[in-house]
């Protein structure tokens, strides 16, 4: 257990406003020196005599003291900035230019570059934010859709960690209550009453299970809800997600078998993030590549929670009835939405007819032109009201972050643990070893446990700059 | 001759942080209303009580009510602000999602998306820079070299503005001057000696031919420095290109004449910007589009400043020497590089020896291998050597915009009638008209003569938050 000390020694810097060309840009400073660095390079009113939290138009100049730029400097005193040090923000014009050159005189005087998250690592040091909400903030920065913003937000402004909080703070009076017993094992007293603890470990089995229970839903939000696309070659599958995508991100071609690889494409509808998964198509084939592709393509329509089967509609009856035989069986307990395209080629309602009864009842079946895009927008409102996402509101909790769900099973199991030895009359020192493993596991999510490591490798996945 | 009139009415928002994900990005809103719009949405000090400058820690909620971001503010107050009115800046966490949903709430709140340039155009309204220095600020922000960052920023700071103002005085004396004998015609006084205006407009004509002429030099800093790479099919001039680039922008195969479309790309080689011209391989085509790719090498040649002529040294010496009297003469008064690739195929000495005699004794020649990137760092540092630019300091003024290069052209020419109606003795009222003619076209570029159309041409170039 390793406990993080406050007190950055060195000051550091990054442009911290997204890569490229813009209006301006932002560079950050942070550190004990930022304010005697950036006074080498500054043309303007005195640092020194700024309040915190103020605007100043100056200017900067690089290493040999030719003007770089005229920026605004937004000063931050610590303790009352985002990292608890000294905070200078240069606002200079976004010319990538500038902003190379920016750092490039800030690095000279004396700034040492930011590592990806230093930033808010050193917030998670002065203890502005525990290691979940420090956590949260990629997270809101990586978020694509309503739900998983919210969801980030709510984890960021610290709901998560609160929960959890309360969920150790229990277990750590029982636990020192158990080993209050231990202390006095001689006189065989109990402090804490055996139905207790019972009740309290169960308590908490229900709410870890329901934390680890909405990681499939947290992972659908983040990083999009799978929708697989099969059926077989040349049925239009690539031109149905161009289609959907808005732009040429697969190949397409006449040529039987031409998307080998699995595509994968994310797109926001109706606020819902949804993952398109381009198979390749599906038939017998000699090809080995083209086979490996096929097998790839049923395990990715298993893993799908939405199908989307596309039928050509210029295609024989017979053909589309006997091939229904292979995707069928994957696609019990999905939604399924069969899609009958080429309808600008052929009339779709043959197949349909031949269709209908052999899908379950639930499946919908839509059919449309992906080459001419005609009813594709049908499609999409069919595929938004297949997912229905659950809400999420201000206060929800869901988890989204695989090392917190792979820390919420390690506490499961441990609490699994308590139970049994808790039924099985277990002695008050292995009960304290197991609750002190739950306690553990919950504690590294928050980081109230944690290894430089293991945040070596959280910040490592961080932006520069943040 | 139009007037700019101030007073903006509409309040206007944008991002004005370049596009994409990043730690931060940053909301600007400008107007009258920019205060009450943003309270509107905000959740923290009240903007009433915010001096001028400074920063607010706070949160910003979306139309309905929810949470949208913790953000900080910055305010400016009119006048004391880049465009002249009210100013609010929203520094955000830098997600997409977070950045469009702020535009979103900002929009319902009652804002207008800016148009491109619309910042630096309100500030052109409100006096704080003229038409010049407005341009100067979409250079320095697309600026990627030393030369050409400061060429803009000297133009910005108004440099180039304070030398035409200062033309254009001298002008603006002496038409006065003559315009006033006109109305003393029947006395027939001189108040302007004719001596003296021929002076003028001598000296005059010499500024504007400095100026006319540093346009070449100003458009290789900004656009870069063209550098034609010919030769034989199949010599390895794409991955010559890519060697020099550090990527693969272009296509590379061992198939004679892939290169069929011209391809550019710029780097910044010692502070210097190139832009690298891949030309199909010159060989006898009877391929139609090939022969045409041909015809736009030898075009691109004639055009470029600087030749690296690519020889395979693989092929026969003769071939070589053979080929060399179709390149040559196109690269009279160029810079020529030769370069021998496949160093690591064949030994370059024979083909040295035999092009040594063949080329104009400033020529360099250079052996590598562009495949293996061995001694591509030679090439580059004899390219740079080859580009000489001319120094740019902190007061250089240098044009770099054509619109400015075709005003001093007209103004140039506009001179020219005034002189040779000097010589000729003209009269002061034809005098008169082409001297206002001269100061009619120095102020279409400061912005003293302009129209709505033109501006709107102008600032459609910008990005949109600034």
């Amino acid at each position: 257990m390793t406990t993080i000390i406050h007190g950055s020694t060195d000051t550091i810097c990054a442009i911290a406003t997204p890569q490229g060309m813009g209006g301006i840009a932002v560079v950050r400073v942070s550190g004990p020196q930022a304010f005697d660095i950036v006074s080498r390079r500054w043309q303007g009113s005195p640092l020194a005599d700024m309040a915190s939290h103020t605007a100043h138009l100056g200017r900067v100049n690089d290493s040999r003291g030719h003007l770089l730029d005229e920026v605004v400097l937004t000063i931050y005193r610590a303790p009352h900035s985002f990292t608890g040090d000294d905070v200078a923000e240069l606002s200079c014009h976004g010319s990538r230019w500038i902003q190379q050159q920016l750092i490039v005189t800030l690095l000279d005087a004396g700034c040492r570059m930011a590592e990806p998250g230093e930033f808010t690592r050193r917030a998670l040091a002065a203890g502005h934010l525990d290691l979940a909400q420090a956590e949260a903030v990629a997270d809101v920065i990586a978020a694509q859709s309503a739900a998983a913003h919210r969801v980030a937000m709510n984890q960021m402004r610290g709901a998560f960690s609160r929960e959890l909080q309360g969920l150790r703070d229990q277990l750590l009076h029982f636990v020192s209550l158990i080993e209050l017993e231990l202390d006095f094992s001689e006189e065989d007293v109990t402090f804490a009453q055996r139905s207790e603890v019972v009740n309290l470990a169960e308590c908490l089995q229900a709410a870890i299970g329901r934390l680890t229970a909405s990681f499939q839903t947290g992972s659908a939000i983040c990083n999009g809800l799978p929708v697989a696309i099969v059926g077989q070659t040349n049925a239009g599958k690539s031109t149905l997600l161009n289609a959907l995508l808005h732009d040429d991100r697969a190949l397409v071609s006449d040529v039987h078998g031409t998307t080998r690889d699995v595509i994968e494409d994310t797109v926001t509808l109706g606020g819902t993030l949804f993952r398109f998964i381009d198979t390749a198509g599906i038939r017998q084939s000699n090809d080995t590549v083209e086979a490996m592709g096929i097998e790839r393509a049923f395990k990715k329509l298993d893993q799908s929670q939405l199908v989307l089967w596309v039928v050509d509609a210029t295609a024989p009856v017979d053909e589309v009835v006997q091939f229904s035989s292979q995707i069928l069986p994957h696609c019990a307990g999905k939604h399924l939405l069969a899609v009958i395209n080429k309808t600008d080629l052929a009339s779709p309602a043959a197949i349909e007819a031949a269709l209908r009864p052999l899908l379950p009842a639930e499946a919908q079946v839509v059919s449309l032109s992906a080459k001419q895009t005609a009813h594709v927008e049908h499609l999409q409102q069919c595929i938004i009201a297949a997912a229905a996402m659950p809400q999420v509101d201000d206060d929800t909790v869901i988890v989204t972050n695989a090392r917190h769900y792979q820390a919420l099973c390690r506490a499961a199991e441990a609490l699994d643990r308590v139970l049994s030895g808790l039924r099985d009359g277990l002695s008050g020192d292995l009960l304290s070893q197991d609750i002190r493993e739950v306690i553990h596991h919950l504690g590294t999510i928050t980081g109230q446990v944690t290894t430089q490591d293991l945040l070596g490798e959280i910040f490592s996945h961080f932006c520069v700059g943040k």
